[in-house]
């Protein structure tokens, strides 16, 4: 039986028994070895790179691999099979999903202000009322031989008259702790409360004096990335928030291939088991840990992911959401179990799912929606969440159009040859001066980190600088010659943002025509979507009085550069605002309101759902946004080519 | 360390290492072998009978156990500490308890055709009405891309056409499963339905073909036996039915002992366990083999039981319902899951608990109330359920009154020298010869088994025997010489059932002094509590118009026996009617129609409970209720006498 030393940093190394034969790619994933794979592992997108130091394999040459790296030992980690004992490197970068990725998370102070900002609007136009869990003190005479209430109907009845809610049910939880911490507290004691339609459930009992916060959970389950906040209940504190990698990434980066994955043998447990068990449970045990909490102190969680994410998250055969005629399990679940769902947390804690409208219209965008509160204006708003896949909203408190485009994850740094999640080593920011064609790098990292990739906002920063300069067409092809401009034997012109003495390992950091076409599909998928939005409405860009965008895609968007290559309309910087990720700041809301989880649901029910595919004129639309900024020049009066 | 080896039956030896002067009782509860111990294991109640075949014990005399039988090696394990290795022979009686005990169950015809006249009642009433479960085939379009319903908007939608209920809500149980039963089943399937208050609940999702039986459960537990019936919900039918002894039986024979012995360490935990995970789980798991069915397709369960039992077997804390002022945790309970109650079934699945409406009178009166329908005549009835303890509802359609009286355990055999439980060995019929002073003995068991001892029904025939023949006096003092009266030492007289070479295990099987005291007390209290509870209406015994009696003990009831001897009031015969286990058949009736669950709970608000120990006279009563048949020999007009 061969045996596979995977070598993860000089300290550790793990070893596992395996078959002759097996591909590495599934042996890492069943031994709990990360090595991301945007692809699902089908040889498509090259990041699984992994060095074989000895050992015997079986392994294409691929065009991710150079000729000298595979010489070097670089393999794909999907396309490679085990013939005998090997020991394999497995880079830093190819397991670096799981920390430190830079995220539109609430440590973030741009995204904390953004976050601030959001819930006091939504205080401000009403909508945070009805706290789903609250509190009452019972000061109770104890039960004498005249005076023989039981103690349920004690507490049912002094809380009925406490709160002025005639249906009032006690907790099996609560009942079993009832006869002691009544007696214990002479009968004075603090209740914690739970609405649930006309009636009130008493989900717990302790002493009056307790101290024990009461906490809620909102939880934004991203493709890429999951968010969490933990919540004091009673004043609406953040107590502690964190973000990890969604443990699902390993089998896909985007919706469809985890869909694919989870269709494969007990790929729906897989799946699940990756989201929550990986992902959420540890999350929300450091959660607890930074808060000092005990688990069983959170009464109540919101959950905000997309379509695909809620079906995965409940384990749910998904198939149906990605093909014709796509039709999701649900779009609105009514309050599951939290411990039906998370296991181990509070028996009687309830679960609330913001709802989907459309198979790539999901939960987040609700949320978002939610937060952004378009639909709470007079004037035309646009919301843009430029996650794994772009969603757009379009509307005021009229009416609400909304569309899913299948932006792909450019934006996240996937379908880009050196493109990167947001996280040690990416390029966030860059300068290209116009004359030198010399870049100005800001990388992600400790003082000094070398670059190892683009991410999102690095890499819009950079076609917008190279467009402006001239040093590619608006067709995104290369126009100019110098040091960093360099061309392949095919003629495929790239730039280079770093060559590989200047690069964190020793490969070229650049951009080329590829890339540069998957780029600007990306965004003419997105600018289109919006044109074919307004136009169905009969209106023009300029009708538009603000644009909100949403989304972790590292250092923030520069909006002039976005404008630049046309992924917003042309509009005056002061309508756009960065809101940072609206899908938490919605959970955040419904966690704490009934109003708000009311006002979620009446938002979904009013969305139209616009599926793109199916609308004549889409494609033309499409096409013509893909160039620098647009074919219609028209459109882009301020778009600054030098 | 020393070793115990318990031996059980000739095959079967169990060894466990112990600490020296470790409680033999402990180590057996520890190592889960069954030794009765109706006093919860105090030394009072002698049943613990074990025999040390060799080895060191430290165990006191007792009165329990006769000089010779000391000799021959005869302990109770409750007062045996283990200095060395000891064998232990552990006689079948000592756990005859968990098997074959002779109690109400629905397979003896008489308690059958009982339950089936109680249904037939309830029916004739109006009171079934209202199906706690259900299902409906829905036959839906399946989704195009014109009409992109989402499956569980298309299922709630058909859920409501078909019912007509508006509140439709689809549970996680049942969208799990949704997405693939609808593509497998071409969207024509079979949806399992919850009431609940004014909505519906999906709570499974199959084919329309499923042969799949929908199943509940109906839950007796009793002090000493759960009895337990598995029903199909939607044609009320009762596919097997089980019982088997409450495995809390060896922390106690009552609910008091249960109560002491929940208060110790872990008490609560290990009371809960015994009657769950050690009765009713392989209970369940038999009842589902018999029926061939999955736990799964249990969907609801009702449970009656006392409040002691409904208090231990939720695990609560339940000192308070024996200490004054004697409060219980709650007398009603919302609905539960029942999966929360007992583990591995369906986690959709409720959970009804017969309400409580005191500390010594419980759900499974509620139940039997329900059952024997007093409350639907316009006739003065009387309900007695004789159990562990005896509870008394008194009333008509106008009003209801209810008492327990604590007539103890004599009427399952306890309390007495040679009583036991009515199971293999025990005397349930006996008829003596008033000449001669021959007795005729019917035996539960084999052909040919012979008497270990007395349960219920032949106490009561021999006392009435006894009584008639003059062999005792109406002070229960022996009167009469012969050969099956015997004096002790002391003078004590006895009478000799089976002499040591009759019996089956070479101990005489009598009936003394002592143990006719304890008898004459218990069912003095019961006849006391009867006539207390009349005279508070200014009522006389004759003003009853029907006498139902419930309960299991034994051979059922010999109601001229019973009359003669003043358990009962001297009404004419055909007044008096068994019901078998009214409690069962009450849980039946509320397991499968909301309207008997509905009706349950109003009787149990309505009925107004009497505690005895308050009500003065009540002593006065029941010291002249200690005499056969009564000292107010008006009364018994009829008592023949000979």
């Amino acid at each position: 039986m061969p045996k596979v030393s995977f070598r993860l940093s000089e300290k550790e190394t793990i070893d596992v028994n395996v078959e002759s034969g097996e591909r590495l790619m599934d042996i890492a994933r069943s031994s709990g070895i990360y090595i991301d794979a945007p692809c699902s592992g089908n040889g498509t997108c090259g990041k699984c790179r992994v060095q074989i130091l000895s050992g015997e394999t079986d392994s294409p040459v691929t065009r991710h691999i150079t000729e000298e790296d595979y010489a070097a030992g670089w393999r794909l980690a999907c396309e490679t099979r085990v013939m005998g004992d090997v020991t394999v490197l497995v880079p830093e970068t190819a397991s670096a999903f799981r920390t430190g990725i830079r995220t539109a998370d609430l440590n973030d102070p741009t995204v904390r202000a953004a976050f601030d900002d959001v819930q006091a609007d939504l205080k401000a136009i009403g909508v945070m009322g009805d706290p789903a869990i609250f509190t009452c003190e019972l000061h109770m005479d104890p039960p004498t031989l005249d005076d023989t209430l039981c103690d349920s109907d004690r507490v049912e009845r002094a809380v009925r008259a406490e709160t002025g809610i005639a249906d009032v049910k006690l907790t099996l939880y609560a009942l079993r702790k009832l006869a002691e911490v009544l007696r214990e507290n002479d009968f004075r004691v603090r209740c914690v409360l739970a609405r649930d339609e006309d009636c009130v459930h008493i989900v717990d009992v302790g002493p009056v004096k307790s101290k024990k916060k009461i906490c809620g959970l909102a939880i934004d389950i991203g493709t890429t990335t999951v968010t969490a906040a933990l919540v004091d209940m009673e004043t609406g504190d953040l107590l502690a928030k964190a973000s990890a990698g969604n443990g699902q990434i390993r089998y896909g980066a985007d919706v469809i291939n985890r869909i694919i994955e989870s269709g494969r043998e007990n790929g729906r447990e897989r799946l699940r088991k990756a989201v929550v068990e990986e992902t959420i449970v540890p999350l929300v045990g450091t959660l607890c840990r930074k808060a000092r909490i005990y688990q069983k102190q959170i009464y109540r969680a919101c959950i905000a992911g997309n379509t695909t994410m809620s079906h995965l998250l409940l384990g749910l055969y998904a198939d149906p959401v990605r093909m014709e005629p796509f039709i999701p399990s649900f779009f609105y679940s009514h309050e599951f179990r939290l411990c039906d769902v998370l296991p181990g947390m509070h028996p009687e804690a309830g679960l609330i799912l913001t709802p989907n409208v459309g198979s790539y219209v999901g939960g987040d965008i609700t949320a978002g929606l939610l937060a952004c509160t378009l639909w709470n204006r007079d004037e035309l708003g646009l919301f843009i969440d430029l996650g794994t896949n772009g969603e757009i909203v379009l509307g005021s408190s009229e009416y609400l159009f909304t569309c899913a485009c299948s932006a792909g994850p450019a934006f996240e740094g996937g379908d880009i040859s050196c493109g990167m999640r947001a996280t040690n080593g990416a390029i966030e920011e860059v300068r290209i001066d116009a004359e030198t064609m010399e870049p100005t790098l800001s990388v992600i990292g400790p003082k000094g980190q070398k670059p190892i990739g683009l991410c999102g906002s690095g890499i819009i920063d950079t076609v917008a600088d190279l467009f402006r300069s001239g040093i590619i067409s608006a067709k995104g092809k290369f126009a100019r010659e110098g040091k960093r401009v360099r061309y392949d034997e095919h003629g495929m012109g790239r730039y280079v943002l770093a060559f590989e003495e200047e690069s964190a390992d020793g490969r070229e950091v650049s951009i080329n025509e590829v890339d540069l076409d998957n780029f600007i599909r990306a965004k003419g998928a997105i600018f289109s979507a919006i044109l074919l939005m307004l136009r169905q409405l009969g209106l023009e860009p300029a009708d538009i009085g603000h644009v909100q965008i949403a989304g972790g895609i590292g250092g923030g968007i520069d909006f002039p550069n976005a404008i630049t290559i046309g992924i917003f309309p042309d509009l005056p910087l002061e309508k756009f605002s960065y809101i940072g990720n609206s899908s938490l700041s919605g959970a955040y809301a419904i966690l704490l309101s009934r109003q708000a989880e009311a006002k979620v649901r009446e938002l979904a029910g009013s969305m139209t759902y616009v599926e793109l595919s199916n609308e004549p004129g889409y494609m033309d639309e499409f096409v013509s946004a893909c160039f620098l900024p647009h074919t219609d020049s028209r459109l882009f009066p301020n778009s600054e080519v030098k």
